[in-house]
């Protein structure tokens, strides 16, 4: 399965070259991973944080600039599983538009507790939940 | 050469977890690079954009996220040049501190005009500013 | 009649202490203003900016902060024009979450021409557009 | 005495018009305000909101935008206390360029105990360390 879910390119995304500004995928990265949980996984940021006291911080982000999109563009963001660890997990999320990719980014995070900032390895409840979505990169 | 300058965790970087958000790297990359042309490279953001209509939009970003940084901390941002290339340039980014690499950030950026959105083949004066700063990634 | 549209409190949106930084209602109404041109206005700012050249700066913004908000809550934001003026008009903004107004904003924006960056007359389709969502104060 | 930091005008602060969009300025204000604690205030933030447990949310925040600013301009944001109360403060903060008040914000905050969420009444500590900035709104 592929998450999908679509994002307009806001005003406070773009630059003073009216193209959006390229730390801003890095929140819109975040913004789809927080919509995946919410509404594909199950879970969402306010209980995983504050019922489970468990968080996702990142541990490497890659981001390819294909294309640039401009103000008012609805891009599409497909995202997909491409690996799934002891305690981490990796995703590819495409911003599509058109047919064609304008940003391609590659995230790995880890679960942690937030009490002891340590990794905390998946049950097979989470490992199922992740493993719905595990794909190839989505273009 | 290495350009080095330090930056604090400031309160709109940290999450609830109390640990710097992961997208807040992109943009503190973004004021790194910005300062970097203001005081080493000579050309201001405002004089590239505005008098010289050029711009250095993002190709490629890697942030890798080693450890976790807190309020207050002053990290230091130490930025040297990996590749030149025809119209494209890389660097490597560590943020330090007390010795230890918290994040390690790669950027790939080209120069284009801003009239055209193309890119523009450096000229000697861009290889020569740049090539200062060709180093070894620094740690 | 008032517009009326859903914010979810996300991630980016929170501090350490666990509620909405208070700058992020500034980015909060600016969005909802950009959802209200688009939605309801029927004027995007795409076409706002790129083909008809207008801008919309704030000349005055004030935010009351009630009470407050946390990661996950769907606020409804509710947004009324209390003031049309010759080229400038006034909107407050209540976001509400059960009942209670949680944030209270009042924006007064100037209709400008991206070229000369000088104040543009409401002409009567402007000064229609925005009569129908006169109101008093919502809440 | 007027508390006095400049801040540069930078790329992210700027919008596809070429000025400081809006809610930038909400941001900075939270800078000044954060600066002033750590420089002048003697308590940082870290301090405040790990060791003390104390934070101090925004109760009403006032901008009004003078004039437009734009990218790599410096401005010198001059901020003084107009209002001690129990437990909140009031600040008068003035980002001035070449003698002209570009913008000016009003900031009231309310010191609170992160434990109980609640408003902490200021000992005289606290009421000597905000007292020696009480001032007129800067200009």
């Amino acid at each position: 399965m592929i998450y999908e879910t679509p994002k307009t390119i806001r005003f406070s995304h773009c630059d003073p070259a009216g193209i959006v500004f390229y730390p801003r995928y890095a929140e819109l990265c975040s913004e789809v991973v927080e919509d995946w949980f919410a509404d594909a996984i199950g879970i969402g940021f306010a209980e995983l944080h504050e019922a489970l006291r468990l968080g996702i911080p990142a541990v490497r982000l890659e981001i390819e600039y294909l294309e640039p999109s401009r103000l008012g563009e609805v891009l599409s963001f497909r995202l997909a599983v491409t690996d799934i660890g002891n305690s981490s997990f990796a995703v590819n999320i495409a911003a599509v538009k058109d047919g064609r990719t304008r940003v391609r980014i590659r995230l790995k995070s880890v679960l942690i507790s937030l009490e002891t900032m340590r990794p905390v390895p998946f049950d097979d409840a989470w490992r199922e939940r992740l493993a719905a979505y595990l794909d190839d990169a989505p273009e």
